[in-house]
């Protein structure tokens, strides 16, 4: 399978940045489901560019759910969202269609698809498809959160500074320079039961690490102390445990709450680094593929500087789905609705 | 699905540590194929434990071919190899029924299956079932390796070190310590052409990683430039291009020879994180869950230092294993074999 | 998974009778490939209800390809079509939220969905779900009719009768009693090569009934002589072989195609028997779940005596994306391309 | 997926009537289920060829158990269950490498596996490797009559004979004569719940028959009435419900128990139709591939002249495999042990 994930909550993607809509069908919600419209707005609102850190372009993302949901709640079958693309100017794209961006998927989507891709604004290829996620994550977030499950996603780093302030002068810097900065994001998830995951491929990493290298630009996941690990000793590594009541605690945490693939009840941790957006107005070599000649690009378009604060809502999202799906593998289609 | 990987050529794993046999069956292998046992056993004998860096516990790993292969060469039917498994101390594990061994599965197993698991020596969970991995990898590889594709991961770092005489000496340090050390490896793909991969969820790095983090100890995996992305602006981290005859490269590879999910042609590059071996004979705290109070565990049974020199044979084979899945299916069923 | 099929090729179903739309993701397609939307809009007029022996009901079916086309050639990515419900006649079936339809999904439906279903003209059950098979099958039949397979459903027998004007006649009986009839289709794909299938599990036969039985009413499938085998002796069932230059042909045809789960080069044949529609206006004994009260229901909403001429097309379409997805896996996912 | 069927409950088969051995891999049995290994030892017996009806070939079918069970229960982990093969007498088949048996799956495997399968015996098509379908069933078949749900196969015909001793003659005059018969099997569910399935693609009767056609010699299925439904009215098919306290039931059961895909709470009933047996030894034409000359084939080796009854065992057991994991799907992976 190509564009959808899941087992028991499976989610397909679909769409392109400059045609009629993007969206999404989340098949294996439970009926009886509360659909919040106004929630799913908010969270579309917190994935929008906003302010001089990102993007002028300005979608509104006037989802429509055309599916699944009657009377204010979901029926249990697939809920098919869209979102229309209203504000595209195609005509900022006519050189890209040959001219590969550097670190851009242009050039394998080309390889991939021999040439047909709709190269538009990046495409199916464009961040702008995780809108359709961050929809789809919003119908799952709130009933996770009443089963006492929550997911937040905090950025760790930008451009190496840790403070907000110092962040966003590193963004404009980069903006004013035509150039972009990368970052880190670290996860929590709270109020996962112990026992769930399985020990070999449908690890709980393997899992959400499958689902979470799809949105743009991640090109790094680690669990817990991740690449910390490699200089520790087993003595200073290993997550000591005591029993609290009925429940067995553990003193740290280095394991992100997962151990052998499983969930140990303690909070899910991960990080994952998301490059610098790719598409920057400073020249670079590129090649034009129509000629095959090596030439420069200075990409025009509107484009992040950064998008790691974007990234957020959208690895909330995406954590969303594979936990729920997890969860409703193990106990059942229903239980989100219980 | 659970202890099952792959889409076109998949893997089905199964077996405990001090059980009969453990073993995997490989299905979707194009007929035709010449089955070198003499490699599956130099593959096994590359994992298995030797000398003073590793655990005393000496498997001869004499795998029996049931099924799938005539003649010498693959039938295309599903192959069934199972090692069965001799150097069992199952004593040194009594007292682990219930003391449940800090970061290792001992109590997600015992969450995730209710008390019910064979417990002896990780059972389900041990190291030791990557054999199997091993022996399927091993069917796989040598096809890769005459469509031009290696695979080879090396040790980056073990305990810090990087240099292999000074790595050692961590490793015995720690082990005359009772403790254990962690790593880092770096695996190398070439040969992949551009093009392979899918924009959403079955991306490279979604697909490797979902199987890579089965690998037991894995932590965290990045690709290219990975967590190093996060300090690098854009126009230092792109990969700029250039035509090479027909085709185009890239001057760097800081994408680790994938982009938005796709393979560009370049070198596929990844690393992963291993963490310390969990079981110790240090003095841990712990549970004793039969009666839930807290109390001590100091490991017995025979136990390695540091598994990252041998987990560099499990991460080539599971790659072998991903990469021969993605091209099965995009170039069909038999292109292995052609 | 629920509602997508396919593993190389995948369609994923949405929409409810009475919603917004309804409408289906057709992944895997190969890009380059002509889009010809009219021969959709003419494979959707095959399915339309239209003269006296169908529903009054009358949809336009005018359908809108969201993503996945570009200038008119398939992109390689996801392909949404929706078609928007227009001639809805909701107030039709107030009364049907609580009475049951003996035979329809109604009953089953809400046991599923515990009441929260869009029961509104069968929701999610309605045929009309079938319009978006029969468009993502008109985005596949072309290009399989290429490679040289053609796939051509015939009605075999409607109420016992075989010639059509004796068709017409029991389903104009049989509406003008506010009854129904049901009937028997057969289908043949030409063109299919030797040797595609599986032996276990995802045998021709295997693929092809999981997908067939999704179209509403079909209760029975069979292949070559089905049923028929029952009574005949090897000697006079074997389908005998000669040489044919360089193939194997066969004498009869009596296994439709197929042996052992895999094609022998022969034209694939098989049954399907679809009965007659559960939706009647005579009066029939049932319950009404709001108060689990036995009561009676002559149904009332537009309704179609008999369904076998218009199920038709949906055989061919569904009997399509199941032998498209199957080769795609043989030979690769370009392949339809080629 | 080839050799792999299930969702929530997979079984991975193995194995070729000559080789080492035959075997399953059972995956998604939930921990703590007893293991009754003399009931999979009887349930091979009821499939074991016995008397004069089956074939010569004796084996004993003694499996063993290499993982998943420790101390008596499922440990929630993969259960790898191989049979050996004993009694092959290989020489029978060394005409039949290259001349095809018509109506056998010779030719189709040559085609599908370009020569390379292990002829003998039929390899991996042999109906032998339905033992450990068998084997699988009888770990499920005691936990789901523990939930109340009970799966029979009866005989209701063979060679046209419904009769016991009629169809007994049937077989033995077919025997005599170097012929074989076929007959029909009818399978009955009871104890599942009403609100299992989907309304397309994963219904009852698509999950059912996609896994029964893998049965060898099944050429047809039909679920309730099936193919009577063709001359029947709605009034006349439709069944009519009743209230009976808390629950919905029908005064007739033609639908077999499904309605729309989704169980109704009436027992399932569906019908296989069994070929007969393609292997006789009456001369019959054919083609030898080696050569692509026609000839004739006058079987040797020892064949069942019916396979009927024999089947009715794996028809059951592939029953209970299908309904466990439509079953564990819906209520959770736990649900079988509970």
């Amino acid at each position: 399978m190509k564009n959808t994930i899941g087992n028991s909550l499976t989610v397909t993607l679909f769409g392109e940045s400059h045609g009629k809509a993007i969206g999404a069908v989340l098949d294996g919600m439970p009926s009886g489901i509360k659909v919040d419209e106004e929630y799913i707005a908010s969270q579309l609102t917190r994935r929008r560019p906003k302010d001089a850190l990102s993007t002028p372009r300005q979608e509104k993302d006037e989802f429509s759910i055309l599916s699944g949901v009657f009377e204010g709640r979901t029926t249990g079958t697939p809920i098919c969202i869209t979102i229309p693309n209203a504000d595209t100017h195609s005509s900022d794209y006519g050189e890209m269609q040959y001219k590969m961006r550097p670190s851009h998927a242009d050039y394998t989507a080309n390889c991939r698809y021999n040439g047909f891709q709709d190269y538009r604004g990046g495409g199916h290829f464009s961040g702008r498809i995780t809108a359709a996620l961050v929809a789809a994550g919003a119908l799952v977030l709130p009933a996770l959160n009443k089963k006492g499950i929550c997911i937040n996603t905090n950025i760790l780093s930008v451009a190496g500074e840790t403070a907000e302030e110092k962040r966003n002068e590193k963004i404009l810097a980069a903006k004013s320079e035509g150039d972009s900065v990368g970052g880190v994001l670290e996860t929590l998830i709270t109020g996962v039961p112990a026992g769930v995951g399985e020990p070999w491929f449908d690890t709980v990493e393997g899992m959400l690490s499958h689902a979470i290298f799809s949105i743009p630009a991640v090109k790094g996941i680690e669990f817990g102390l991740g690449f910390n690990f490699a200089d520790k000793k087993g003595s200073e590594a290993n997550d000591q445990m005591y029993a609290d009541g009925d429940s067995v605690k553990c003193y740290t945490n280095n394991n992100g709450g997962v151990m052998g693939g499983i969930t140990n009840g303690m909070p899910i941790v991960f990080r994952t680094v998301i490059k610098p957006t790719p598409t920057i107005s400073k020249e670079q070599k590129t090649v034009d593929i129509s000629t095959m000649q090596n030439t420069t690009i200075s990409a025009r378009g509107r484009h992040d500087p950064c998008i790691v604060h974007r990234a957020s809502v959208v690895v909330e999202s995406v954590t969303a789905l594979v936990i729920a799906d997890m969860l409703s593998a193990k106990y059942g289609t229903d239980w989100l609705a219980k």
